[in-house]
């Protein structure tokens, strides 16, 4: 049976992205794993056929390290999307008292910022492994000064009181499963490349986005960060699969302009091209 | 006495960044405060005269919410930078057993996680608070079969054996103060922007960096994120101050592209202009 690593704990976000992008998959095929690194590893060293893990966040933006391992390994590559509503609501012990201290995985501590730094400037914020482990050391340590940040039916399990629903409005995380095959073009695909110029030089931004445009490709996505020797790396998500005859001559041309003499051949990795599911402008 | 925000707890890189961007504050005016969000509101709501928040890190990335935040406020700008190696080292109690659980900030486990990944694939993750309380729990529940990421000099003042030195190596955080005041030109300065175009087209990042490319500005840092309303806000930090003609032009010319008819005064803010201490280069 194929096995489906995705990243844990169980019963997060990430385990039902899972069941939701592979429905076929009995229960006892989906395995946690911890951290990312591990998850697109066990794909790549082909102990698992598929991983599940967060790419990006509405709040908290790209996750840093699910694009840096698709980069070190050779065959985990992207193969499809999915973004689901992430609604964090605030609870806590039915007989609590004032709220002092909001425990929370950073994350969602982080997504909810705006309305706790509103409504409770001065509780002290509290981080956990996650948010379900948030809500059992409050129960476990009757702790009545504290309110818990998790998912309504995780805090209703814990038998907490909702305080207030919905504290992080129009809140989305996108997943990606990763595999080893390139899925075939469906004529509304995406590709996500990693482009590692060898040489900084001034306008290099302005040349590869310049390319794309003469071919009419849309750069939905788009991020330099700096590669911790003195040069960049641009991750940039566009519209198109890698097969279309625009978008490969696209690639090329970026690779051209950024290394002429084909001195470097990793300046471009190709990091998967997926079915586009519009997951920003779902309502 | 001026009053210093920072992002709390006591004790972090971020208060070190603080002593060492004001030297000359006394101690009692440095004021811990949480989240990154009330640290920048304090000093747009004139409790405080700077805050000093983290910015961005090699590996994490950006700090989202300092830049939300920035967005967000009206007279708080990032008025200088300053970076610093981050050392992170493993370490556990002398008598310690077979690891088997990591604890540690989720952004040091994060940063580490190529290390970790590497020589305790089956070891447990646990997010703490912060990288002290990490070494706190270790140490008052006598967890033998622990271990915990912080620096050196954090895991010996809790009586830790060093397992491993500087596990993430070349690991560097970019801190910013805020004020309220822009700092005058140095001659080698930065500018930070957040472009919010009202419309969103094909090419929109193409006309943008091409005009920073016009009037021979280097964009050192450029980031899309969604918007949460169908569009993007462009994270823009770009060689120059903005009282410089030539930066002046560019974003003029950056306007007119995005907005000709000037419907949308929103569409460009600036977040600041400050010294560039090329921080990405220092060794």
């Amino acid at each position: 049976m194929a096995k489906i690593a995705y990243l844990g704990p169980e019963k997060t976000f990430t385990e039902q992205a899972a069941r939701v992008m592979f429905p076929e998959a009995q229960p006892s095929a989906l395995i946690p794993i911890q951290p990312i690194r591990n998850v697109i590893r066990s794909v790549d060293a082909e102990d698992a056929e598929y991983g599940v893990v967060p790419i990006e966040n509405f709040y908290n933006g790209e996750v840093r390290q699910t694009l840096d391992s698709l980069i070190e390994c050779s065959k985990a590559k992207i193969v499809s999307e999915k973004s689901f509503d992430i609604v964090h609501c605030l609870g806590a012990l039915p007989n609590h008292t004032t709220i002092k201290q909001i425990l929370s995985k950073d994350q969602a501590l982080e997504q909810c910022s705006i309305y706790t730094c509103k409504k409770y400037p001065n509780a002290l914020e509290i981080s956990t492994t996650s948010t379900s482990e948030a809500a059992r050391i409050v129960k476990d340590e009757s702790r009545l000064n504290a309110a818990v940040i998790a998912s309504e039916s995780a805090l209703k399990s814990y038998g907490f009181e909702i305080i207030e629903k919905d504290i992080c409005p129009n809140n989305k995380t996108r997943f990606i499963a990763v595999g080893k095959y390139t899925p075939k073009q469906t004529g509304d695909d995406k590709t996500f490349l990693a482009i590692h110029p060898s040489i900084d030089r001034l306008g290099i931004l302005s040349d590869i986005s310049s390319a794309f445009k003469l071919f009419g490709i849309n750069l939905e996505y788009f991020h330099s960060r700096p590669d911790g020797k003195k040069g960049y790396i641009f991750y940039a998500e566009l519209g198109g699969h890698q097969e279309e005859a625009h978008v490969a001559r696209a690639i090329d041309a970026v690779k051209y302009a950024l290394d002429p003499k084909n001195n470097f051949p990793d300046t471009i990795k190709i990091l998967g091209s997926y079915k586009n599911t519009h997951w920003k402008n779902e309502d």
